[in-house]
């Protein structure tokens, strides 16, 4: 069946692909397999140049890009904009990280007299895994889709990369695979670096392929656990990287409230309401104090969001799961709407911010849900106890936020409840907004990421990496990272040299 | 039902342990829960005190603990003093490792400008997962059992452990479990920072267990699989560190069959007959040229195999699934035998070595499934295609090695066959021996391990941690190896400094 892209702001189909059938996924990963080793031999050097010639790549579509993006997905221009400054970003700023080499963990043990008798020559460091296969993400049709953060990682880890584009921004998918290409040209990369397919079927043929050594994939928890369980079928199990789903809870504490209300108002509705609130990392749970401060802190942001205009979705489906979500909230018991933005549209795929209240007595596990779109649920909590019996509720999550105050009495207290919810611990900034860096991660306990690993920043390359040791190798055999004095970073003997 | 351990050679009761109660178990799992947080504050040094007080506890039991293994699994005097040194030089070892903080990833980016904007301060490291479900292994009833690898890096890593006892040595579990109890209270750790369970249904509930965050395991491929399918089914999933199957080829050269046939026959014999042939790097599979030097390198192993006593395995399971599985290698269309140890007693359960031979031709999977116990498959080559050919029947392995000669024209061939098929690449010497250091790497493709990880050597650790990152901190919430001048290894704004 033919995949169709639509504009969600009027319902116009902006571009089409036919769906892979099984046998050309076959001989797409049947390619990347043959060109792993020769990437692999190429070395770091040769990847760096990949990378940069598919940043430039990317920018020299910047404008074809930015128009067709705006039409499949909604998303604004100066989104648009962004994204594709970061995912050229993402690709440099890989190029650097493999050319720093650190990322490899080059570590010799010289032969040496131990406790147990003779230790041999012993040197260890990371390979790349083989083709990986990098699942397109809805709601960052660059960053984490045909161009993204999956797939620059996976190349400079040495791996050849096939993406299943998502089914609402083929166009764009395609666009942004003409530009690799291009760029695997530009370097002459061997054939199969990169490959693409369309479709749900060849996205389950993907992960069930024996040349697909990883999957990297950002999307539901519902299509993750799918995925999942084609691996766990798999005769050969291979890692599964998923950003599932997650709540990002945001707490006020009462000091922070009592000092800032409309400041952190603000910031927080511009958080909830950014990318239509389609963004992992949007606070959906936001925990207030009760009293004065908190209730300035929600007057605040609730007249923010009436103010705020209807949004297009991403596609209908998200719009869909949107009102369901949205209206099981306000059914829950004890939950009450605070406010509405403008009405949608008649036509097309649009939601309304919103905002709800519920007491922290009344949180229950339907009500911590994740939601995809511009909303969010303020938890009204009196005492200390209260707020722990709230976050008791959250499942994990890929953040969490602490607003508190200068020498905030409830500092220590509230670290040590959220620190083990996330991945990330955010003091008195918004979570939304993930730099590509090298402390950065991206990642969390179960159900926002089902491994320990991270989709964004320098680390995310280790996804695609296993360690390989070569006992009492000759020099020729050894890859030059694992010469003595090579230029990376190096442990020897014990002791780091950067 | 009463777990019994019983000694090999005579078929007696050596020691035995009630099965722990499921409800026994949850106790358990609760205390190390609650031990955790304080378990991670204490900090690095506190660990290390505690991990150096465990090695001198168990050495203060040495000769306890020699006699009491030597019966529960027929292992020799000298194999078990060298574990038990192995065993303390790993927990003093790690003890090392956390001290130098490297292991840590201490990762500083300074708030500054971005090409996305205004990026803020991130800092990243890792941090402990909780308490963790080690299995014993039958194999190394110390160094993969309670006081082993996964134990000493799990606790060093900052979490509580819990050890399933292996059923073949209860007694020895005991005597380990009662020096770590010992050792805990010598640094006052945490009530709770240890556990042990006992018996088949007590290792289900422990996975299955929510306070338990991951599990550390060594064993088969049959004993894995039944752990993930519990660990697939909990709600929340955990990483499972399974080291399952591996044959571990060791390919001899056309030149180096030529060059030192006996060397290498002595040396290959020493490696599949110690410790009864129960080391999970047991070159299972040989792969030996045709001609003079492999018929040389063929007859002067089947000379040392054919002298060789009959061996006491570690329980009747295996020995009679050695005597099945040796049976069945025998019975597969062109093997020949070409030598059997001496005769095994009558009564007791043993396994005479023994040394097989099959043409490439004839070489299939039924032929290369693992067989745990002292046997080797020689499998003939003509030529560089029947080797390849040979190689391509093999599943991954922890280890593979190459026997080659100096300036040996197939060297390049062989590394870049090899190398995909194994975690550790060992030249010119024997695979078993797997020294505990900074180097090493324990691991390998599937069916070797279900991971990317190792189960010996300082990364070990890594399995038990997740990152966090922490943005805009106040420096009062840091943890002290993320402030600035921190004395352990931090990369800052992207430079490493050791």
């Amino acid at each position: 069946m033919t995949v169709h892209s639509i504009d969600p702001r009027t319902g116009a189909t902006v571009s089409a692909a036919e769906p892979t059938p099984a046998d050309e996924v076959g001989r797409i990963t049947a390619a990347a397999a043959a060109a792993a080793p020769e990437l692999d031999r190429r070395g770091r050097d040769f990847r760096a140049r990949l990378l940069r010639a598919i940043a430039a790549r990317l920018e020299e579509r910047r404008a074809a890009i930015v128009a067709l993006g705006q039409r499949e997905t909604g998303l604004p221009e100066a989104r648009f904009n962004g994204e594709l400054t970061r995912t050229a970003y993402q690709a440099e700023f890989f190029a650097s990280v493999i050319e720093d080499g650190g990322y490899l963990e080059a570590t010799i043990d010289h032969a040496a007299d131990t406790p147990m008798g003779p230790g041999p020559d012993l040197r260890r460091m990371l390979v790349p895994l083989g083709p990986v296969a990098v699942f397109g993400a809805s709601n960052f049709p660059l960053a984490f889709s045909v161009p993204g953060g999956d797939t620059v990682s996976a190349l400079a880890a040495g791996n050849p990369v096939v993406v299943k584009a998502h089914d609402s921004h083929v166009g764009l998918s395609q666009l942004a695979y003409e530009a690799i290409v291009q760029a695997c040209g530009d370097v002459d990369a061997p054939e199969g670096t990169i490959g693409i397919v369309f479709g749900t079927e060849a996205g389950a043929a993907l992960v069930a392929d024996p040349h697909v050594k990883a999957v990297g994939f950002t999307g539901s928890l519902h299509g993750g656990r799918a995925l999942l369980d084609i691996i766990n079928a798999r005769p050969e199990p291979i890692p599964f990287y998923g950003e599932l789903a997650s709540v990002n809870p945001l707490i006020v504490s009462e000091a922070a409230a009592s000092e800032r209300p409309e400041a952190i108002a603000s910031g927080l509705v511009t958080s909830i309401t950014g990318s239509g609130g389609q963004l992992c990392t949007k606070p959906g749970i936001v925990l207030v104090p009760k009293g004065t401060g908190g209730d300035k802190l929600l007057g605040a942001a609730a007249a923010l969001v009436a103010e705020s205009a209807a949004q297009p979705l991403l596609n209908a489906r998200i719009a869909e799961s949107y009102q369901a979500i949205t209206a099981s909230y306000t059914a829950a018991p004890g939950v009450r709407e605070l406010a509405v933005g403008t009405a949608a549209p008649e036509s097309g795929s649009f939601g309304s911010p919103r905002l709800l209240e519920v007491d922290a007595a009344d949180f229950t596990p339907a009500v911590a849900e994740e939601c995809f779109g511009p909303s969010a649920i303020a938890v009204r909590y009196g005492d200390a106890a209260e707020l722990r019996s709230a976050l008791a509720v959250l499942p994990a999550s890929l953040a969490a936020t602490l607003h508190t105050a200068e020498d905030d009495p409830e500092m220590d207290a509230l670290v040590a409840l959220v620190a083990p919810l996330a991945g990330r611990l955010v003091f008195d900034q918004f979570p939304t907004g993930v730099l590509v860096s090298w402390a950065q991660h991206h990642g969390g306990p179960w159900p926002s990421t089902n491994t320990l690993h991270t989709s964004v920043g320098a680390t995310a390359i280790r996804r695609f990496l296993r360690p390989m040791t070569w006992q009492n190798a000759p020099e020729s055999v050894l890859p030059a990272e694992l010469r003595d004095d090579a230029a990376v970073p190096q442990r020897v003997d014990g002791r780091l040299r950067p």
